[in-house]
C-alpha cells in the first residue's frame, strides 16, 4: 500500500498537476478542497480531482469557522499589515492547515502537502502552521520542488491529458477568500504601471460609483451585527458591506509590500468590505475606548498583522495579543454612519452605549463641567520637564 | 511705565478683546499676528489692534518657516495622530511661541500671552513652548481666567465699543494654516451628527468632484519637489496637491480624538494637500525603505505625533526622532501616481532611483533570480520555534 | 450630624495631624489603617486614633490580598519602573483606595482623605484609584491643602496636646510593605550622597554577607510556590526569599527616577524579594517561553510598570495586558537556582517539565538532531534585504 | 592562478584545518587574524598558518576601532540582548568582516570565507554583514559544509600533521574580545547544572572578592574618559573597570537565549567591563536624560541589542537608531560612583553639570519651590480618563 498525502487543492493548474506529480512519485494523493468564501465552483472542481490521479477527493466547508474565528480577530485588531494591507490570504492559510491535519488524521496520511512556489509568503504560513499543529508529520511542496515554471507545467499537463481548465488563462495570480481578494503577476510586476481595471472584481471603478450615501454599520463587542439597521449574522454583514462598499469601488489597495522571505513585491487587493469594516470599527473604539488603552491597542494591531502576515498565527504570541484584544472589546458596542463616495469610505458619525464622549465636558456652550482653573496646574506640570531641561543647558 | 506683555493676536473675538481686558489691567499689550498660511486680512486685524489698545502690533510673516521647519518635519514622519489628524494646529503653536519670545526679546517684554481656553490642547502647545524657549518669562492666558462665555465677551466689546468684526458670526471654532484647517463647536459637539457641508472650505463635497484622474508628485529625500513634472517650491507643492485634493474632496477627517486634558473631543478636519502627500510619501517609502527601518519609523511616527500633539515640539525626544527620521529620509527620492476620486485617494504607481524592488527577485517569469531552495531551510528554521513550543506542550 | 470623612491612617506625624485638622474643620473622622505587611504596631496606632479625635478607627488586616492581587501581578510581569525600581509603594496605594472605598460604603461617608504631599507620586495613586473606584466620592488632601511643613505640623500637634509618637523622629521618609522598603529626604536629597548605613533595614551591607551560597526558587505558573524544596504559600516564599536575599545585602536600589509630576527625585529602596524573585522568574521565562512572546512581554512589563507607577492600576489598560500576562504564564513551571553573594544574586541553573531548551538541537556534539544545511539558506534570505539595500546605493 | 579566498583565521582548530580543507579544494588561502582586544599570541598563529598551507596571513591590529566603532555605541544603548547579554561576539563580527573584505580589495579575492557551524549566530553576522558591505563577493562556510564534527576535525589535521596546538584542549567554545568572553558548551549544555569556576577567566569567584569599595567612573557625552579621576582613554578606561570590577566576580552572566536561527542555547558570559559601566552609563543617564527620552531610549535599546545580535550590524535601521543615540548623549557627562562588592556592583552617587535633577524643586524641607498646588488640578485631569471610564460601565 502506498504512503498517503493529504494535498491542499484549488483546482487550479498548479494544484492540479501536483496531484498526478505526486502519484507518479508513488504518493496516494487525497485532494482537500477547502470553501473559505472563494467564487468558483469547488464540486466540479473536487470532482475533477480523481480524474487527475487523486484516491479521494474532498470539500470542507469552512467559511463560517473562516469568518468566526480568522476574520473577526483581524477585525477587532483592525489589522493592517504595514499600515495598509488586511491579510486576506494570510488569514486563510492557518485554517486550511488545520483542515490538511484534522483529514490527514483521519485517512491516517503520511505527509501532508501544499502548492505553494519559494518565494511567496504562503509556503511559510503552511509550513509553520502545519509544524505547530502536528509537529511530526513530513510536509511536502511539490511546486518549490519541482523547477518547472508554467509553460513546463501545461506541458506536463498536456503530456498526460490532464482534465486542466486552461480556457479563461490569466495572466495574474490570484487568491480570493470571505475577506477579500489579491491580484499578482502580469504587468502587475512592473510597480509604475497603475493596475488596469480588469484586475478588479470585487470593486467597481470610481468613475462607476453611484451617487454617495451614508450606511450604518453597528458592531456588539466589536463584531459586526447590523447594516442600516437589518440584524445580520457577521458573515452576512461583511458580504453586505463588502458588497455596497465594493459597488463604490472602495477597497482598492495597490503597494509595494516586504514579504516576509526578504524581497519587496507588488500586491494589488481588493478588500471593500475590511477597510469599511475597519474604519467604522476604528472609529467606534476612539468613543468608546481609553486614550492608552487604544494607545497601546494600535501598537499591538502592528504587531498582530506581522505576526499573523509571517506565517505565526499558531503561536503562543497571537494567543497573549487575542487575550489583550478581548478585553479590550467589551465596550465596542454601538453604530458607526459612514460615507460612501467613489473611492472614499468616511465615518461622519458615532454614537454607543458606552460612549466616553461627554458633551458636557467638552462643550464650549453654556453647561460646561470641564474645570478650567485644572488646566493651568496641569500645564504647569506637564511642562516642567521640558523647562528644567531648557535651563540645565 | 507700564509692563509689556506680547500678545498672540489672531484678530479674533477672544485675542481681540483680550487687547483691552490686559490693557485694562495694567500691561502695555504689543499685538502679534503671525502668517502661517492662514486666510483673511492679517494687515487689517494688525491695523484693527491699536483701537483696541494695542500699544503696538505686528504682523510677522512666518508662513515659509512654517512649511520648512514644521510641516516637512511632519510629512518625513507621515505624521497622523491617533492615526488620523495631521496635526494641523498643533504644528503652528510651536512656531507661533518662538515668534512670540523672538518679539518678547525684542521689546524687553515682562510676559507673553495666549488667547486660549482651559479645556483644549493649544494652551499646553503654547505654554510648554514658551516654557522650552523662555523659562524664566511670565505666561498669561487671559482667556482662561476671564471666566466669561462668549455672549458675556461680546458684551465686553459692545461695552467699549470695541471695533470686533462681528459681521459673519460662524457657530463653530476654525483654525487654519499651510497644512489644513480644523473646524469645531456648534452642532459638531454632537458626534453623531454628520459634519453640515457648510463647515468646509478646503473641500469639495464628494458629489461635486470632477471624474477621476492621476497626479504625479516627485520627492527628493522625502520633501515634495513636483507635481506633474513642474518643479516647484516645497510650498508651492503642497498648496498645489492641496488645491487639486480639495477639488476631489479628500482630506476630509471626522473623529472623536483624545486630548492631552483628559477629555474626547469631536473633531472635524480637512487637510487635502496632508492626506494627499502622506498617502504619495508613505507609498514612496514603500519602494525605498528597508523593511526594519520602515516598521520602526512607523512606530516612531506614532510617538512623534503624540509628542507634538501634547505639546512637545521643544524636546530633547522630538530632536531625536528627528534625527532618526533624517537618516532614513535619504533615499525616500522618485515619483508616486495617485489617483484621485471623490473622496478617494490611491496610490497606484511608484518609481525611484533608489528602488529596492527588484523584478528579477520578485517575477515569477522567467529570468527569476530568487533562490528558491532557500526557502526551505529558511521556512524550517523560521518554524523550529513553534514546532518547539507545540511538542513542549 | 457632621458628615463622615474615611482617612488613610498611617499612625505618623502627617495622618495623626490630618485627624485633628479635619474634625477641627467639622468632619467626623473615620481612621483607617491598612496592613500590607509593614512593620510595627498597628493596633496601638489604631488605638490612638480616636484620642487624636477619630470618631472610629479601624485596622483592616489586607496582606495576603497585597500579595495575591497586587505583588504576584508584579512579579509575573518583572515589572521594574525605569528598569530598576519594584514598585513597592506603587503597588499597595491602590488597595488601600479600595480600603477606603470599601469602608466609605460601609458608613456611608461623604469623603475619604489621604496624608500626601502635592509633590509625590501617591496623592495621583490615591485620587485615580478612588476616582475610578468611587468616581462621585469627594476626595481630601490635607496635608497637600495645609501648607504647614514639619516644624510647624509638631506645633500644631504640641499645641493641642496630640499623642503623637515622637521619640524615633528619623529625618527619613519611609514607606514599607511586604514587597519592600522605599527611603526618602534628610541627607538623600543629594544624589551624589552615597545612602548611609543606618537608612537600611532589611538588607545587611554587603560585607557583612555570610559565604556565598544556592538557593532554589520553585515556580508554579509563574507563581513562586517553594524555596529549596520547601513547599510555601506565595507569600510565604516572598518573605522567605526576602531574608535570605537581605542577609546578603541583595536587593539595594539607589536611583534617580522621574516622579508623575514632572520632577526627578532621587529615591533608595530595598526590594531583596523583588529582586531575587524577580532574577529568577525572568531566568525561568527564559527557558519556557518562546523567543517572540517574551520579547513582547519584555516590553509590556515596561509599559505596565509605567502603569502602575503613575497611579492607573484601575484601568482598562491594565486589565487588558494582565489578560496577556495571564496568557504567558501557564507554562512558567520549574525550578531556579539562584547564587547569593555579596550584594549578587546570579541564576546558575533552570529547570522546567515545559523547557523549550532542547540538548539535542543546541548541542555541538554527537547527537546533533539540528539542520545545518538549512542555515545557509536562512542566512541566505535573512541577508537579502541588507543586500538589496548595499547594492541600491 | 588559483582563485583567492580571505579566511577569517582565529588559530583555533576549526579554522586551522580550513585553511588545508580550502588549500585542498584548489584555493589560495590568505588568512587574516584581527585582534580585537583578545588574548593569547595571535603573533604566532599567524606564523603557523603558512605551514598550514596558507598563502599569505597577516595579523590586523583592531582594538582601537573596535572600541571605538562597536564597543562605544553598545555602551551608549546599554545594550543588552534580553536584557542581559552585552553582546561581545556580536560586536567583534561585523568588524571582522570589514577587515575581510579590505583585505579581499587588497589582494582581489574571489571569495571570503569564516569559520562557522550552521547553529550559531556568527554565520549570520558574518555572512550579513558581508553580503551588506560587498553583495558580489562570495562566502565560503567550511566548516558549516564541511560535516566532520571535533573528532573527525582533528583526525583530518592528523592525517595531514597539521600543526595545530592542541595541548591545552578545553572542553569550551570560547570567544574574547575588548569587551567580555562568551563561554559554550561542555557540561554547560545542560541549563541546571552551575558554571564550574574553571570556565572563567575575567572574573573572580566571589568568595575570592575583596572588602567592598567604591570606584568613580567619569562619562563625557556619554563616553567613559576617567576613572576615580584619572583621565583615560576610553579603550583604557574599558580595561581599567573590567580588572577592578573582575576581581569582584561582577559582570557574571548565565542564561538561556534565544540564537537567530530558532532554538534555545545556554550561554555563559563574563564581561565585568560592561556590566559596571552600563550600570555606571544607565544611572547617569537618570539625572541627565529627560523622562521621555529615556523611555524612548530603552525602548530602542532592546531594538538595538535585537538588530545587532541578529548580524544585521550593516544596516539603515542601526544607522538611524544610532542617530537617534547621538542626539540624545550630549549631556551625558557627569561622575558615577559604583560601590562594588562580591558579585554586586550599585550606583551610590551621581552629579552632572547638565543634572536635570533639582533640589529646590524635589526637596521636602525648606526651600521648596514647587507649587503643590498645581499637582490638584494634574491629579484631576490625569485622571479624569479614569473616572470617565468608571461612570460609562
Amino acid at each position: 500500500m502506498s504512503p498517503k498525502v493529504v494535498l491542499a487543492y484549488s483546482g487550479g493548474l498548479d494544484t492540479s498537476v501536483a496531484i498526478a506529480w505526486l502519484s507518479e512519485r508513488g504518493w496516494d494523493v487525497v485532494a482537500v478542497a477547502v470553501d473559505v468564501g472563494q467564487p468558483g465552483d469547488l464540486n466540479s472542481a473536487v470532482a475533477r480531482a480523481e480524474s487527475l490521479g487523486a484516491v479521494e477527493a474532498r470539500l470542507v466547508q469552512a467559511r463560517h469557522e473562516f469568518v468566526e474565528d480568522y476574520v473577526l480577530p483581524a477585525l477587532k485588531m483592525n489589522a493592517l499589515y504595514q499600515g495598509r494591507y488586511p491579510l486576506v490570504s494570510a488569514l486563510s492559510r492557518p485554517l486550511i492547515s488545520k483542515v490538511l491535519v484534522d483529514v490527514a488524521n483521519d485517512v491516517d496520511a503520511a505527509a501532508v502537502a501544499h502548492g505553494c512556489t519559494g518565494k511567496g509568503n504562503d509556503q511559510v504560513r503552511f509550513e509553520v502552521s502545519l509544524g505547530a499543529l502536528a509537529p511530526d508529520l513530513d510536509v511536502l511542496a511539490p511546486v518549490r520542488d519541482w523547477g518547472m515554471n508554467r509553460a513546463e507545467t501545461i506541458a506536463f499537463a498536456a503530456a498526460r491529458s490532464l482534465p486542466i481548465e486552461t480556457t479563461k488563462s490569466s495572466p495574474y495570480s490570484i487568491d480570493e477568500n470571505a475577506w477579500g481578494r489579491s491580484i499578482e503577476c502580469g504587468v502587475l510586476e512592473d510597480p509604475w504601471v497603475a493596475p488596469p481595471d480588469d484586475v478588479f472584481a470585487l470593486t467597481a471603478a470610481p468613475q462607476d460609483a453611484p451617487e454617495p450615501r451614508d450606511v450604518v454599520v453597528s458592531f456588539d463587542g466589536g463584531v459586526p451585527v447590523a447594516v442600516d439597521g437589518e440584524t445580520l449574522a457577521p458573515a452576512n454583514a461583511i458580504d453586505a458591506v463588502g458588497k455596497l462598499a465594493g459597488s463604490y469601488g472602495i477597497g482598492r489597495i495597490d503597494m509595494v509590500e516586504d514579504r516576509l522571505v526578504g524581497i519587496k513585491s507588488r500586491e494589488v487587493y481588493e478588500c471593500p468590505a475590511g477597510i469599511a469594516l475597519i474604519a467604522a470599527h476604528q472609529d467606534l473604539e476612539g468613543i468608546t475606548l481609553d486614550r492608552d488603552l487604544a494607545k497601546e491597542k494600535r501598537r499591538l494591531s502592528s504587531l498582530w498583522s506581522e505576526v499573523v502576515y509571517d506565517g505565526l498565527w499558531f503561536s503562543p504570541l497571537r494567543d497573549a495579543i487575542d487575550a489583550f484584544a478581548a478585553t479590550s472589546q467589551a465596550r465596542v458596542t454601538g453604530d458607526v454612519k459612514l460615507r460612501l463616495s467613489a473611492g472614499g469610505c468616511l465615518p461622519v458619525g458615532r454614537r454607543s452605549p458606552y460612549s466616553l464622549y461627554s458633551e458636557t465636558l467638552a462643550t464650549y456652550d453654556d453647561g460646561d463641567t470641564f474645570a478650567h482653573e485644572d488646566a493651568a496646574g496641569f500645564t504647569r506640570l506637564w511642562g516642567l520637564p521640558a523647562k528644567t531641561w531648557a535651563r540645565g543647558s
